[in-house]
């Protein structure tokens, strides 16, 4: 893929932190520091960068449909950064789901659905660029080594959270329906998770999420010269490296060639 | 991940031709020409191939247990390819089923699942590579630019076949509990698909089916010079050029370093 132009594309960043009371989530510590890291980092990749804080799950569906509905032609690629709660979905193509601020939430492929060559032609062919820091579930993964000094079933550190839901959602909320019924013409979609599907994902309050924080400092390093698949790579590498409960981030990817971002 | 081995490792190859008349599921023509190259490519560089005929989901599970139960120590990877016919899943992590040839269908993630971490302790750290040459489901993809030549809804050229299926499985058939009771230590795991969860993919009689056609020669031409993932942004690439009846292939990647094959 090529990128010429200046914005090469929008970068919408969902930034959820706090949440209703009905809702049952908590605030999302650290998510605010995430939030910068990324705003600097893909202005300095020159995207036009849009942040939207705690919107419902009504609301972002309205931004993604706004934005799908943008006229993207003089545009190269487009991004869309998603950093909430988030649970394990059933689903058809991607998996998992994020949480609008209500507690209602909205399946990872409705999301990618809204970008689709059939929804938003003006993309089509383009490289569409997900990146989600949630969580994919509620299982813990100690890895296979234990750790001797972490002997409960607490987190080490009083500060890492993670983007676990403290409820399983009812299948039934998920409109899973309007996603198959709206099944794209589906190439040119990478989608990045910060966790595999299923498992939590962790935040510190002070530095934000080890998978924003490395992604970030892994662009930084980066992109001038690598592609992002070898970038991810990189991430996960970094990613499961980490802490006692171990998080292996991933990606679906349906891109068709390798894609380099640009550098101011 | 370092390749040293040899063999470095197993290549287990289903491949699912005839199915049982009950099943409504027609012979997959064509896929032993799929098979035999991937037999000899698979050997090329370095694993033990190991080849499978014709058999129901029972029978596909018990090969699976079989080779996660033996001891991969001395082995740097392992390799699971499948051809058959296949089917649109609902499903927590990786999408996607394939029949047996009594049409019973068994969930990918299953199959994904039994080389996890916990379940096959001698691959743990090691790549686990997955190729799926089968259908996603039922959608035909015309892309975006209709062809002229081709005003019907049948495939171009008589001897095309799809790797679809006549009727949808029911959920229920599914096993999906057992899928998500065994919840992975999930890394070091890539699985390539065909195509995208939801579509076709196309087979033909004399030259097998697309993606494995270029699968093998784009392996036969990079697997000396380029890692997995860059050759298979190629595979996709090449794949969704073809045809009318669009097919992407995209991987799901869960792999933390580059791999390397060994070549002879």
């Amino acid at each position: 893929y090529e990128l010429r132009g200046e914005p090469c594309g929008y970068c919408l960043i969902l930034n959820n932190v706090t949440f209703s009371q009905g809702s049952g989530l908590t605030t999302r510590m650290g998510s605010d520091v995430d939030c910068q890291k990324l705003e600097k980092r893909f202005k300095a990749l020159c995207f036009q960068v849009l942040t939207r804080w705690d919107l419902t799950a009504q609301e972002i569906v309205l931004e993604l449909q706004e934005l799908a509905q943008r006229d993207h032609s003089a545009l190269d690629c487009c991004v869309v950064v998603i950093l909430s709660h988030g649970c394990q979905t059933s689903h058809i193509q991607f998996p998992g789901g994020i949480y609008g601020t209500d507690g209602k939430p909205i399946p990872i492929e409705k999301i990618v659905n809204y970008f689709n060559g059939s929804q938003c032609p003006s993309l089509r062919g383009k490289p569409k660029l997900f990146f989600i820091q949630a969580c994919g579930g509620e299982e813990r993964d100690r890895g296979f080594v234990v750790d001797c000094d972490s002997p409960s079933d607490k987190a080490p550190g009083g500060s890492l959270e993670s983007d676990a839901t403290p409820f399983q959602a009812p299948p039934g909320n998920m409109d899973e329906l309007d996603a198959v019924a709206s099944l794209p013409t589906p190439s040119d979609i990478l989608v990045s998770y910060s966790t595999f599907p299923g498992f939590v994902s962790w935040r510190e309050v002070s530095s934000g999420s080890w998978y924003v924080e490395t992604l970030d400092s892994v662009l930084e390093q980066y992109a001038c010269s690598e592609d992002l698949l070898n970038m991810l790579l990189r991430v996960a590498h970094i990613v499961s490296d980490k802490g006692t409960f171990k998080q292996i981030p991933g990606c679906f990817n349906f891109l068709r060639k390798k894609f380099f971002f640009m550098s101011k």
